[in-house]
């Protein structure tokens, strides 16, 4: 009882509230004869919690109270001041007891530990899942007979062999067509080798579609879009489930081995913001509040590109700028830790062997000259055009999926894909080889890893090798932009990450190539003439390959600053932020003006998810009037706080839909008094019904301390609920802009807001009529907004 | 004409409100017979302007009205709002003619365009400064007579000079003495160059310090206190102007080259911003506006740090975390790109010869084996505790000068630090460098630049070597913690940057020169075991350094992400994030725990300005009813919308000295109607006096479209005043928790709301008050808040 009490106290009426005035009201008072909501419920549940001292909290006295449907959207303003309320009952309680200072302390670093316990276990899954897909990676090739556990680089060096090829191969290591026919070389080893890649793409996708399709639907597509969402104040149930980590991090390994054009990097923030989702249920303070608990999972994004790229200060930025909805400093410094934890564990776990967190890590220490940045500049508006037509294109195929009979047979889908993919990829050594290995090549110099074609030719102008590589990469640019177009949105965990930079990569190079043979042809033309004049290379084309990299995926998400600092931690030199930031802001310039929408928005607006996009302005002359619901001479569905029936408010509940309702003072004066939720005022009446006695259909539901006329001698006693009332609802003028209007739904992280005149109550704004709006000013059909 | 009217529609009418309902209201209406202060004013300047073509733009018809004045709180939403209408002003004429459509591209580029001329000035005066100081700071010990504009490394090296010594000296560059007394050794060439030293240091501080007693107060301290607090929506005019831009650039040098114990790059980042500030004069949309001109200030401080430290994603990172308020993702880019901007103008005049934008910049990439954490950890809890203790003394040493006499003569104060710190300095080499050099030499390997007894030892385990070291390193250590105590605050440039780094270096030399040792000793006891064993140097003391740099910088002004990326930037290797990161979270830990203040943040409140922060939570279970104006039982000083007559208001005005007035509906039914500002109500009325005829004392003033009661036959003409009519305040109810409001005063960045119970209005909450209440619940003097 202590407990509660006091909680009342804190909550409802903080002793303070004036009584000398007749227009304020006085909140705490415990008439007799009226039966409060709040003083039933499950209290006895309560007390025992207590008195057995767990940590276990509950604010609510109704259960319920407090959580939200699947598919709607949270209330900020009134998680965090549920949470500030626990808090302050927490630092109340700190003087009683030793365990009580022990419970405050908890509290105080649940924060810090959560990210701690996020960032180790992300680190741990990144490891096992760069270690498992690389070693089905290579199951496709061949097998370390020995010693089957080990991938085709671990099983050539645990038994020290020597003779290693330029593709990596040893002895130890046997390729299909040697198991098989002894023979390594010839053509029906050739074809051996061929049929074996395509038989294993086949069952590692199709194990990865049938996974998802049974157990975990939400395990599909890259996350991030839905992440956004769920970051904005969204509650999609599930999606950061137990199950959909498991099938996703199984998932992920199965679609890289496959080799379909996708990468593992966007699915490990959905996998990272499930573990921080999972780990959040531990700390009560972080699970059971939903706004809360959006703190974790920005750390968890961060550290999910952070384990990604082994960039923990890129992927800080990342959560920044491309993810997180709300990022207060705390939670930038969290974000940090936790992503720094996680960076360090995959580190020391070292899945590549290279003492790096990613397997394209690239050590860089050339220099570049000032006119480079003509060829930089351009490949960034190059690859704000690919990254343009691959947007289009993804979207305009989604959507032929989503409406078409194709969306029915997703399992058969991702196994055509794969088959034309492998069918089309392994002749061309750039596309067999795994993308990741793909980017390594394309950043290396030659001369350090003089492998696989790209470096085959001298610097003599007439050497064919130039023509066979740059023909080798454009054919390899083809293939893997018109797979990935089919690829991304496959019902497969898939990541575009690895894919853009691909893109990108094959671009760079092929610029840097044209580059170097220029320089080679005309030494001593102006442009070169100052830098190139000892003879040396001037030119890297592998810089080429990271500019153009960063281009296209800054292209894809509209990425800047993120970008530059994971590419740069990535090469580990801040020389080539200049050429970096030129590239990606050129390329962002040139996506925003051919195209307004990044991959993730696209996507967050072809799925119909309620996002109040905090980039966009709003740049439109409407007043909040024109906005709310209901229009012009439809009633308003409102509350009055002390003249309604049981009856009158459960006929509400049934005739309406909407979420909330406005509490006003009486029919005739419309002045609004509170805002009641329909989950909290069903689940009230519901529970008073079940538990109550005393309740009938023409109990007055009370919303004030006292009815403003005295109750008749015979009428049953009143239900009191002034407790779910929220009696302090935002509210705005029928006269206020509607930029003001989204600007206080984005900053405030609002669900639905009041508008009144002069006082009076004319209607509601809830964030789904603010969305349609601006789809019906953008011309767009305000229906594809789907949910509350 | 047509232009006013087409804004008037834009801004008033919306032509879109609702006439079918009594309670909307319709907002267009020209009745004859009244007076429309909205089309009197200023208009036949606007047409002319409009006609002849210029780019100029005013938004509002009274001269004065939309801007603030000094030492008051501007209002975000309004002015967003102004710029809003602005823009759409502009969008739509885009389409009229060429002109405007270039106009239009003018104008929705101009943010980019003041960017990259900010970055580009910043980087140019930053050269300007680096150059100007170094060859300050050498002339306290020599002249080159043979060019005497050149310091001592371009003299040196410019007559290729190769007899340079291990002090930089060169036969070419004359010493004092040696130009005195044609003797570089010797007890008198020692006290000749002792002499020099002081008087030149006397000098500069007593011109430092002259100028800007002189000419521009505000051009001493860091400035980074004022600039938080400017960019939180503060007026303090001239702060960032041309003479404070001037003075400090003089001054910086001036006072760096002084000798004193202090840095350049807090200046730095005030200079860019004074270069913001002026530059956003040339585009209307920003100089014009508050609001949207702290946008190019974020941006531009961001370049402050950039070029400060050669980091600009550590600059943006810096103004994100530490500087701005408002950071909207258009922000982040825009400051990346004038960061870098700034940063390649500085590179490209290579001010240090070094390639790059600081004199200590070390290029490291020795390995750090994980048991080293643990000394870093430490360091990072020595650097938290030093921060905690500077910060003690520095607060209670200014707030002594505020209060005493000493604040009476600040260039006498000047000189005596100034004599004090020479007289003590030149007799250790490690503080008679400047502390940019002695940084460098911390920061440094032995063996590399084996300078200055810092590396006069080698590893055998009794060499005195070490002991002198660690030494005249203890002795600097103190030198610099108590000069450093007193001077920051004194009247000269001070930035912070410099010493703390430089403390924090001498106790992580230390701490690496004991750990060193002790490898040394025992170089086979457990920790060093696995990776000592080789013989080889394990521990680098000098990283060590770079780790106590940050933790002291990180503990004195509390960054961590950003004081992380800048120490990478520094240094160029991201092998270290794991040590910086740990000692930087350690060190904010620590000081947080032992007092809840940066030093920034502490300075701004012991200069009372009105900083609404928005790192700290706010906790206390107060509401709304509890912090309004007025308090119980006192009036509340209201406009009605229809009832009043210029006198009333006229004594209103005088009586009162809030800065802003809600308007209701009457006397009696006290619903609320919209808010004016004094400013703006004091201005109309004036210029109606001015130019309006048929305005007398008993004139009614109007702030509705009619008004409620037809005027009788006899009365003078009213005067309308709805165009200054806010009728979009935002309100609260009187239950709102504190928390909430606090929470909507930092986010949307109001100067007030207005409180409400069921519609009617019950008094104001100003930013002010809020910060008063803040003090006061804190037990802190709440008339230490000063500002409006």
């Amino acid at each position: 009882m202590e407990f509660y009490s006091e909680l009342r106290h804190l909550w409802q009426g903080y002793a303070k509230v004036s009584n000398g005035e007749q227009n304020r009201t006085t909140s705490l008072s415990s008439d007799e004869g009226m039966i409060d909501i709040a003083t039933t419920g499950n209290m006895d549940e309560r007390i025992i919690q207590d008195e057995i001292g767990t940590v276990q909290y509950s604010t609510d006295e109704i259960p319920g109270i407090g959580q939200y449907d699947d598919f709607h959207t949270i209330d900020w303003q009134r998680d965090i001041a549920r949470d500030r309320m626990r808090h302050r009952y927490i630092v109340k309680k700190r003087s009683n007891s030793i365990l009580d200072l022990v419970r405050g302390a908890h509290d105080a670093w649940s924060g810090w530990l959560c990210v701690l316990l996020v960032g180790l276990v992300t680190g741990m899954v990144a490891g096992i899942i760069d270690i498992g897909a690389s070693w089905m990676s290579d199951l496709k090739y061949g097998l370390c007979p020995q010693a089957f556990w080990l991938n085709q680089e671990q099983c050539c060096w645990s038994f020290n062999e020597t003779s290693v090829d330029d593709k990596g191969n040893c002895s130890q290591w046997m390729m299909w067509s040697e198991l098989i026919t002894n023979s390594r070389t010839g053509v029906g080893a050739y074809i051996i080798s061929y049929m074996f890649f395509i038989a294993w793409a086949l069952l590692f996708a199709s194990l990865a579609a049938g996974l998802v399709r049974m157990f975990a639907p939400y395990a599909c597509g890259s996350g991030i879009p839905e992440i956004k969402t769920i970051l904005s104040g969204f509650i999609i149930r599930g999606y950061l489930g137990k199950w959909t980590l498991i099938i996703k991090s199984v998932g992920i390994m199965l679609s890289v081995s496959a080799g379909l054009s996708l990468g593992k990097e966007g699915p490990m923030v959905h996998i990272a913001s499930c573990i921080g989702n999972i780990l959040s249920y531990l700390f009560p303070k972080y699970g059971r509040n939903e706004a809360k608990k959006r703190e974790i999972l920005s750390a968890a994004a961060a550290a999910g590109v952070s384990v990604a790229f082994g960039a923990p200060i890129g992927g800080v930025l990342f959560s920044l700028e491309e993810v997180s909805y709300y990022f207060p400093l705390k939670t930038l410094w969290r974000s940090f830790f936790c992503a720094l934890v996680a960076a360090f564990v995959l580190r020391s776990i070292n899945p590549f062997g290279n003492e790096h967190s990613v397997l394209f890590y690239v050590e860089y220490n050339k220099p570049w000259v000032f006119i480079e940045l003509v060829p930089f500049v351009g490949l960034g508006i190059i690859g704000g055009a690919i990254a343009t037509v691959f947007i289009k294109a993804n979207i305009w195929w989604c959507r032929y999926r989503k409406t078409s009979r194709l969306g029915q047979y997703p399992v058969t889908e991702v196994l055509v894909v794969t088959a034309i993919t492998a069918v089309i990829a392994y002749p061309n050594p750039f596309t067999r080889m795994s993308t990741s290995q793909l980017i390594y090549l394309l950043f290396s110099q030659c001369g350090v890893s003089a492998a696989d074609g790209l470096c085959n030719y001298d610097n003599s102008p007439d050497d064919p090798g130039v023509y066979t590589a740059v023909w080798l990469l454009v054919l390899a640019l083809l293939f893997k932009l018109i797979t990935t177009i089919f690829t991304f949105g496959m019902k497969v965990p898939c990541g575009l990450f690895i894919p853009s930079l691909c893109l990108g990569g094959i671009v760079g190079r092929i610029v840097g190539i044209g580059m170097q043979q220029l320089a080679v042809a005309y030494p001593h033309i102006f442009i070169f003439a100052t830098e190139c004049a000892s003879g040396e290379d001037c030119i890297t084309p592998g810089l080429y390959a990271m500019v153009g990299a960063a281009a296209v995926l800054g292209g894809v998400t509209r990425m800047t600053v993120s970008l530059v600092v994971i590419m740069f931690e990535l090469t580990g030199g801040v020389r080539y932020i200049v050429p970096l930031m030129a590239a990606a802001m050129a390329s962002k310039w040139v996506g925003d003006a051919l195209g307004k929408q990044g991959i993730y928005d696209a996507h967050i607006n072809l799925n119909g998810y309620p996002f109040l996009d905090s980039k966009e302005e709003f740049a439109h002359t409407s007043l909040a009037a024109d906005v709310m619901q209901p229009k012009r001479n439809e009633p308003l569905s409102v509350l009055t706080q002390d003249s309604m029936t049981v009856e009158d408010v459960t006929q509400l509940l049934k005739e309406t839909e909407h979420n909330g309702f406005p509490v006003v003072v009486s029919r005739e004066s419309q002045y609004l008094v509170g805002f009641v939720l329909r989950r909290d005022l069903s689940l009230a009446i519901e529970n008073a019904r079940r538990t109550v006695e005393g309740v009938q259909t023409d109990s007055l539901v009370l919303f004030s301390s006292n009815p403003s006329q005295p109750l008749g001698p015979g009428s049953s006693p009143p239900l009191k609920l002034k407790k779910i009332l929220d009696m302090a609802p935002i509210t705005i003028t029928d006269q206020t802009p509607m930029e003001t209007v989204v600007d206080m739904f984005r900053k405030l992280g609002l669900r639905q807001t009041l508008v009144t005149h002069h006082g009076r109550l004319l209607g509601v704004i809830t964030k789904k009529d603010v969305l349609r709006y601006i789809k019906q000013i953008d011309n767009e059909d305000p229906n594809s907004v789907l949910f509350n």
